[in-house]
């Protein structure tokens, strides 16, 4: 096994016992990274030269016996809008083409303070406005899209060229890529993770979070990314501060609610059959299935695009005036759209949130976390831009992929997407958790259930 | 003395000690209010047969031994914004002429639960959407406006028609008619008081506080209204119980900020002399006085009416297409105003707050209170639309007394008017006080020591 194919605890375990060198890790990803980004294009910038001084002085600390935690050497990627001071943050668009963040980011900062070793910027879907990442490729099949915004985050975890990475939620855009490619993504609850130093798309809907091999390998990355900044205004003051999971499968006790409508509409035999395969799962390893009614389900879409459309456009307001030939054709065109809102319709959008917030918050009385499918379908071909349903259903691919990730970027609530296998094709698919704001704990300790109920999963086969 | 002249506390002292019974007060009050209301017409509805059983109520619970509080059995006015079950909310408008509360606002429950008796339901200027309260005359001076929303509240506590009132402040309406009518307001921290069952005008501007004849007083009504709320989305969670000022004067160690900008521009001569006085007298008591800067203050205007336009005619969709008639033209053309905001133009206030709001806190690391002046001026004459300062400046009577208060409400900052003085025409004159969040606790005790250091305050000399 190369140490590329480590997950984070497995290298964290190897480096703290002085079995593995950061050196060796980050040559070993970068090496990676050279063979599979011609094939994918994950990566908007490597940062070579960088990360291997900074493996050495990680390396020179643990010869001194100085172990920073479980992310001490271990390679990862940013997506593209976050901030590390001395490179670009290009948002993978033109409008970005003479950017150079002057600091760190919070959460750059903090991982850089926990150990972790920056090896490049992934790509996003331009400033996170969309759900495909276009130059980025699935890392399970080429000619299929990565899903986005955090694409380039998605595929380098799936093909082994990072150990972790960050990705932005603000619509699923960390859990669509994560589920399309076949690895973990935590959307944590709204204000966990400071955004300072991040690009925003939509501030009220924007979250930050880990995508990576494992649920484990999530757990040990978000300590180190939440806790108050007060740069962000909505930033949470409070924090359970250790996350990480118990070994051990039992879910006894644990209340997993199952919906009975929405969440199973309109998504794929496949994908249905795979993530009700995962669910009873979860039943035979002690948890009680409960029926749950999801609240409000009309209200999701509009809602959802009545506050993300104005405050993107609030958000690129002066540079859509001075250089709007820079945005690509589809983004430019939802920027413009934001201009033709009223204040009533956001407030109606307002207020309707405020609603499916409620009405949530009563859900998790009833239940501890909600299984669900992340996405109705699997990576589609690239270039394809709209799904066909058998009850002859026309939706956009955006809104297919979108449309059970919204409600956790509505209401606030965490959302962890886990695989759960493949579908005839082999592609992969995904099954979110959800659970009530702050409950980070129960998802994850659910999520590592049942991954250790199944086989080691392996890379994505590219290359 | 008689007993409807008593303060809140002093009542509550000879209730308690069984000098005096809750009927004789309640009975004492509501002959004030007949006799003064013709003059002053601060109450909507007086609810006097009701007002009578619960005071027989109070007393046999005293003659039991039972003792809810400091307000068991005290007399107050609600202001008809909020919700008291099986009465009318009308807000003064003919929109709510067929109006009957199924059930008690959060507020209504607590103070009822505290043993208050409702009196009666005290004039607000219509949805209190404006700062004169058309109907109600200024307890000093019937000839000069009462100031407003809460008008009513204010003028009914001034001129001992109840032992204290609640007012709703978006813009400066608690504080400004208590300023214009020579009593205490107190705006609390923006979600210390749950809203639920209050009629919104800007529900990210609103807040719930208490009038009172004393600072001493308001702290008695605080901790009856505090407390968490879930049916109220911004209800804050925690809150220190117990708000009672101490007896005495020291302010030693205090430092109390002095605006060196925009609260003392466009003052008049009286007001800038009465409130510096005032100033001057919390440095005697020991107090340190610090000149601040006030940040950002030429948004302010803008970024009030930017979050209170659009939300309010949210507020009033239905009733503004379906009734439009009947609201009063002033009210009117200030709602159908509100469809023409952009979502932009929403959204750049709403960031400009953000901004605002960090300012602020940063100047609350340099001071305990900030010291200024409620109101530019004192009540200006029924009918006065503008102001004309010195400098030839015209302003409109609205933008000035909301003016000084505004930025309270947009950076949720708790604020307290205390009556410091009179014009050489014998009006009253207000100075406001304002904490950090949730720093009331510090704004009632300089408050308190303040008024324990001048006379005791005579009731307004009404008929």
């Amino acid at each position: 096994m190369q140490p590329y194919e480590l997950s984070v605890a497995d290298a964290a375990e190897a480096i703290r016992a002085r079995r593995l060198s950061p050196v060796e890790l980050v040559d070993s990803v970068l090496d990676r990274i050279e063979r599979v980004e011609p094939h994918l294009h994950a990566y908007v910038a490597v940062t070579a030269e960088q990360a291997r001084s900074s493996a050495r002085a990680a390396e020179r600390e643990a010869a001194d016996g100085t172990f920073r935690g479980p992310l001490h050497g271990i390679p990862m990627g940013l997506k593209d809008l976050i901030d590390a001071a001395g490179t670009a943050t290009t948002a993978s668009s033109w409008v970005r083409s003479d950017h150079r963040a002057e600091a760190d980011s919070t959460v750059a900062a903090r991982l850089a303070a926990a150990g972790a070793v920056l090896v490049g910027k992934t790509h996003t879907h331009e400033f996170a406005y969309g759900l495909i990442t276009p130059q980025t490729h699935n890392a399970w099949d080429r000619d299929r899209v990565a899903g986005g915004s955090s694409g380039g985050s998605a595929v380098a975890v799936a093909a082994g060229a990072a150990g972790f990475t960050l990705g932005t939620d603000t619509g699923g855009s960390i859990r669509v890529p994560a589920a399309l490619n076949g690895v973990v993504g935590l959307k944590p609850t709204y204000g966990l993770v400071p955004r300072h130093g991040v690009t925003a798309l939509s501030w009220s809907l924007d979250h930050v979070g880990p995508l990576a091999r494992t649920v484990e390998d999530a757990a040990l990355v978000l300590p180190a990314l939440a806790g108050h900044d007060p740069r962000d205004p909505a930033s949470l003051v409070t924090y359970p501060a250790d996350q990480r999971p118990p070994r051990g499968t039992d879910l006894t006790g644990v209340r997993v609610g199952v919906p009975r409508n929405y969440y199973f509409d309109h998504v794929t035999a496949d994908v249905e059959t795979e993530v009700r395969r995962a669910i009873d799962r979860l039943e035979d390893l002690g948890a009680r299935l409960v029926e749950v009614e999801i609240p409000m389900t009309r209200y999701i879409r509009a809602t959802q695009w009545g506050l993300m459309v104005p405050e993107a456009t609030a958000y690129h307001e002066r540079t859509l005036r001075t250089v709007p030939d820079r945005y690509t054709e589809d983004v430019r065109l939802l920027l413009e759209a934001g201009e033709l809102l009223s204040a009533g319709d956001y407030l109606r959008a307002q207020r309707a949130r405020t609603m499916m917030r409620q009405a949530w918050t009563r859900l998790f009385d009833e239940v501890d976390v909600i299984a669900a499918p992340t996405v109705p379908t699997v990576a589609v071909p690239a270039g394809q831009d709209t799904i066909t349903w058998p009850d002859g259903t026309v939706e956009s691919v955006s809104d297919a992929y979108a449309r059970l990730s919204a409600p956790a970027n509505l209401t606030g609530v965490p959302s962890l997407s886990v695989p759960v296998g493949h579908d005839r094709a082999g592609l992969p698919i995904g099954m979110q958790l959800l659970g009530p704001p702050l409950g980070e704990f129960e998802l994850l300790r659910v999520g590592h259930a049942y991954e250790q109920s199944e086989p080691a999963r392996a890379l994505a086969p590219v290359a």
